[in-house]
């Protein structure tokens, strides 16, 4: 099943902004067995979204439209679907009713323009825009579905999750597909693949592993494709049983749960609390926790010690560490965990000291030497870590990596 | 003049990456004069890229393709333009020695990939890559121009600033257009429109201004169009004085210059030392500052104190402020510059304690209540924001307004 996503409106065209909306769309259909042929960004005007649709209509079975709808852009794609079916527009009296008590809920009257958002085509079905005033709209014609949603983001999304996609999925009898997506942090993509080859190699011919790789992480995969969902979660836990012994300790969480979001949960279901000691992260993985709600229940504060002197004043690590070993060291990055621990008076701390460049290195501790310590009721752990030469990089790894190495603390892991 | 961009590649198609590509393309293409008047992303496929370069040559002068090449993707761009214009492949010396050399510099040997790289189509003109081995393809056929490059963000960037862009202007005379962007923070869109309302519509017809918002910011750039480079530029340079005059204290700086590198550069320039002490923004401050190489030149620390504890035993916040006034006031955030100066030792400070949210609001402080306060040479100011009731943004939000009154308390301006 292929389709086509259109999209309408000059600010992607000047490169305004960037079409995250495409990219989205594009894994959503995927997941449910339908493959994305061409995206085509268009400019608001009727002659260019003409031949938009003609060209989509000899490609494709489905063509999903965002954007161009709204006052301020003339609702140019509402008025040009009418034109290319050959259709009138008709007042939808159950669309206005709809937007009469979005308003009145929010204690605001209803204008000609909102009024005139209830116009639709009348060959199509009208789709619910719970997080807006304009409509989506749904054509099925000669065997082709055509779809127009809104172009905001979150307007959008929340049209296909609870509308566009079980539409699709029950018009084109998809077949089904289940997905468990399973996240590891601090292993490369060619060192896993050759820990899980064997596993990979001996799955059935309808489940199928992928690799999603980023920053220092990799998002594994598995779908599977049949009739029955039941039976196919069945199949999949049996085949994420094996993996868990594989690579069990290297998986933090399943499907879009980060990193930071585990530390947060543990911290708050044992009750504990946590603080950082940040040099070279200077301050990011405290930003990381406490952009997540609720942070203030468990994290108490950070000591972003960017100089010797707030090492030494603040932290307590001693002139003679410094000196003798260097910032970067395991002796200073442990001393560092023994002043933060005392300073903040917290279960739980995590120190980070490294050289995140691009200036700095020397031969024996090159640009991305960073060392990394945990302490807590467990006594101190510390590791060395060798990222790149990227300043922004560097700053992300040691962030991540100190997240997964308290995570392997916690959990009492060995590494 | 139009233009239209091909991406070729599956990523794209199945939502593994964003095309950003493209929205900085045609950036760049509308500072010359040239619109994007169409953007397909289309499959690693033959048939459906000879499609996408028919459809476009139809609509537009100027063809830019992106990706597609490499030994991973068959090469499938190359070989299909060369079936495309019907021309050989050709083994390119020039290329090849360039390749070479870049390999060598690396104490890399060139391998029969790489030599393969050197092959192209015999009718177009080599474009130099400066980040990678694959080059790029300049085809001039029937008054269109085409151009291919690779996918890979920095060798497309690097080839569009080099040689794309200059080529472009030259074969199709574009016009001269001169751009200035001055950046301003913490004013909204429509009320700065309405102060220089009276300038903008004096400006002359061959002057346009742009708005360009974001999360707290509105970028203007004024872009004026004709024959002559310098003259345009002393036209605008009459137009900038006049703007300053109205707005000049709310522009932080002009062109890509961020608002935390304005401060990083004042501190590296006076010579003077900076500390934080983050509450509601819990380290952000700290990690804008720190991501620039250098922040250790001026940047000793940051105290982020998340707790009532750590504002009292850390920073010297009395008991009684908190207890009286709550750890969102006037006087919290004053009592924690004082703190934090003393603490960190530092010429200058910045402290900071808001509501976040989601939770934590009442009726007298709302959640996006913040509290800012600036500590330095000059005593201490403090003011009061009411963001959002988003949790992200308001973090955002108190980051960039407390590095906005930093840099005006430096400056010695008055709100």
């Amino acid at each position: 099943m292929l389709c086509e996503i259109i999209t309408i409106g000059d600010e992607i065209l000047i490169g305004q902004i960037i079409d995250t909306n495409s990219a989205w769309m594009a894994q959503q259909l995927n997941m449910i067995g339908i493959k994305v042929k061409q995206i085509s960004s268009v400019s608001d005007d009727r002659e260019h979204i003409l031949k938009a649709l003609k060209e989509a209509s000899d490609r494709v079975q489905i063509v999903l439209i965002t954007g161009g709808l709204g006052p301020t852009k003339d609702d140019i794609t509402k008025k040009t679907l009418c034109e290319y079916f050959g259709c009138e527009m008709v007042f939808n009296e159950s669309q206005f009713e709809m937007v009469e008590k979005i308003f009145s809920s929010f204690g605001r009257e209803v204008t000609p323009i909102n009024r005139k958002q209830a116009e639709v085509p009348e060959i199509c079905t009208c789709l619910v825009n719970q997080n807006g005033t304009a409509p989506g709209m749904w054509f099925d014609v000669d065997g082709i579905v055509y779809v127009s949603m809104p172009g905001v983001p979150y307007e959008m999304m929340g049209m296909m999750s609870n509308q566009v996609l079980p539409m699709l999925k029950d018009r084109f009898k998809t077949p089904v597909i289940r997905h468990r997506t399973f996240r590891t942090q601090g292993v490369g993509e060619s060192l896993l693949a050759s820990w899980i080859e064997t596993w990979e190699d001996a799955l059935p011919a309808h489940m199928k592993l992928a690799y999603l790789p980023a920053a220092g992480q990799v998002r594994l995969r598995i779908s599977a494709t049949g009739e029955q969902a039941e039976k196919l979660d069945e199949e999949i836990e049996q085949q994420a049983v094996l993996l868990y012994e594989l690579i069990g300790k290297h998986i933090f969480a399943e499907s879009e749960v980060e990193l930071e979001q585990v530390i947060h949960q543990w911290m708050i279901d044992h009750n504990k609390t946590l603080s950082t000691a940040e040099s070279c992260t200077g301050g990011t993985i405290a930003s990381m926790l406490t952009k997540l709600p609720g942070a203030s229940k468990y994290f108490e504060g950070s000591t972003v010690c960017y100089s010797y002197e707030i090492k030494e004043r603040l932290l307590g690590v001693k002139t003679e560490t410094l000196k003798n070993f260097g910032a970067v060291s395991e002796e200073t990055v442990k001393e560092m965990v023994e002043g933060a621990l005392k300073l903040h008076q917290t279960d739980y701390t995590v120190a980070v000291s490294g050289i995140a460049g691009p200036d700095g290195g020397t031969e024996e501790k090159p640009v991305g030497t960073v060392w990394i310590a945990i302490g807590g009721p467990d006594g101190i752990k510390a590791k060395k870590f060798r990222f790149s030469t990227n300043r922004e990089r560097n700053i992300t790894m040691a962030s991540l990596s100190a997240l997964n190495m308290l995570r392997k603390y916690l959990l009492k892991q060995e590494d």
